[in-house]
């Protein structure tokens, strides 16, 4: 990798990746409106959803790869909001341009939500895809035109699923990050779910996951989890000890949202046999540094951005 | 059905589904570069891949039912071009706006690219859709995402998948076309293909069934096709017995492209028996009626428009 353009920089995931990708050494530039907090990185401001502004701007960069993040991502809305149609025809613009430029390697941010749910860790060759929602059938259908256009003009295309995450930067509004507020702050938190079985993933560990499939040009889906199913009830728990406030979780306590499927968990070979990726967080591990994050950046003023 | 907007009106199929639908005695409005040839009907003249103009235009129009048929057509070229991905986002666009309008029932053109051609008959319900090309992944992906859309917008979507068509309008650089002009001019005709089995309608039975479908508020995905595999060579001796030239054909003499299936043909039960419709033409009579078409518009200039 030489030159990589990256949307979605100043992003959950974006801003870890671009760690990633500098630490490997490489030329990173980021497009999007927002500038990201890294300052070794050359900025591109533009709005992604303008297709004219892309064609010149990419032809201009001359990336050799580029690693597709953004996405609309509103907690809570962006599961049936129709900006999702904006973003299938925003990510095949980038896709061309890029490409019409003389790029060679893209990733794309996937999603586990392009799996029909069932009980059976999901596995890239063998599993449906038949998404439940917009947002996944969105992904689902951009991943299917996207490989397609891929074969057809030479562009080597590989499609990272993200399963869930959480860890430093992490916006409110989700489960991990409200949990270790709550905890922090002295207030009680109440979850919806108890037994039901997730795959999560340190967020520097899926940033680094992205970077070592965009350089391995392994194409096609790889699921970016950690291949391991944890009760939703053993994870609060884990905050409450990483936190040292057991005493304030109520687990299982709130009512579940309607339609909550029992397990989402990743089959993980291809990404540790195939790109070669090993996660460095352990869940325990993860947590600990995330509650450290939130106390050191709560006391700053950071956390919460 | 009260006010159905087109598009594609100027096109092989439209212009037949102008005349189905002004024969149900719906108010007709087509929307594209082309004015169709129909009197009857309220023309706005827009690009269709100008996303901003749709929708005021659809604003406007308020129509109840959507017909879209418009797609990247170039014989030879649409199966691997990029505008494919132009028509995936004008697609998208163009049933935003019109749900966002207040429309209630849309039904766009599919095609039997979508499915892994294989020996069996196609069918909507099991067939496998894994599209050869980029122009069949373009379509599939397109359904997927504008069935989730309609999912969670509360549209009524149906989707109508074509197979083989001929009949009066067709261009030329295709098989039946080519046929009938080259032996009514007396010249020799030569085929790649021989026991190939292909599932051929009429444009004005396809034509029909779109109108029927559109009429019908059946959901999904909707072969268009006769229901029968027809031998290439089978076909070609019935446009030699129609033109009452068979002396000028050579059947299989031409090398075949790489990779023609051996069998495409579409199983018609939701067509026939949810929707209702059943075909006017067979074959011969089809065939027998372009070949007259032909012949007059030959004489008259019309034909090759």
């Amino acid at each position: 990798m030489k030159r990589v353009v990256v949307t979605g920089a100043s992003g959950f995931v974006g801003s870890h990746v671009i760690d990633a990708l500098l630490a490997r050494g490489v030329e990173v530039h980021a497009l999007g409106r927002r500038r990201p907090a890294a300052a070794d990185v050359v900025f591109h401001r533009t709005d992604l959803l303008d297709a004219g502004a892309l064609t010149p701007l990419l032809a201009r960069v001359q990336a050799s790869h580029l690693l597709h993040l953004a996405w609309y991502a509103e907690p809570g809305h962006y599961w049936r909001s129709e900006h999702n149609l904006d973003w299938v025809c925003a990510s095949l613009g980038l896709l061309r341009a890029f490409r019409e430029a003389g790029g060679g390697r893209a990733v794309v941010a996937g999603t586990c939500a392009e799996y029909a749910w069932g009980p059976d860790y999901l596995d890239e060759r063998t599993s449906a895809c038949v998404p439940a929602t917009l947002y996944g059938a969105a992904k689902d259908g951009l991943r299917r035109v996207a490989e397609a256009y891929a074969g057809t003009t030479g562009l080597s295309l590989g499609w990272g699923r993200i399963f869930f995450l959480y860890g430093p930067g992490e916006k409110t509004g989700r489960l991990v990050s409200d949990g270790i507020n709550a905890l922090l702050r002295g207030e009680r938190f109440a979850t919806a779910l108890d037994r039901q079985r997730r795959d999560f993933l340190h967020v520097a560990d899926v940033a680094g996951a992205f970077a070592a499939l965009l350089e391995s040009g392994v194409e096609g889906a790889v699921n970016i989890g950690s291949g391991h199913a944890v009760p939703i009830g053993d994870l609060v728990r884990a905050i409450g000890a990483a936190t040292g406030r057991s005493d304030l979780l109520d687990i299982g306590a709130r009512a579940a949202a309607q339609g909550e499927p029992e397990h989402i968990a990743a089959r993980v070979e291809r990404l540790t046999g195939e790109v070669g990726f090993t996660p460095r967080f352990s869940l325990d591990a993860g947590l600990a540094q995330s509650v450290g994050w939130w106390q050191e950046n709560r006391a700053t003023g950071l956390a919460g951005r």
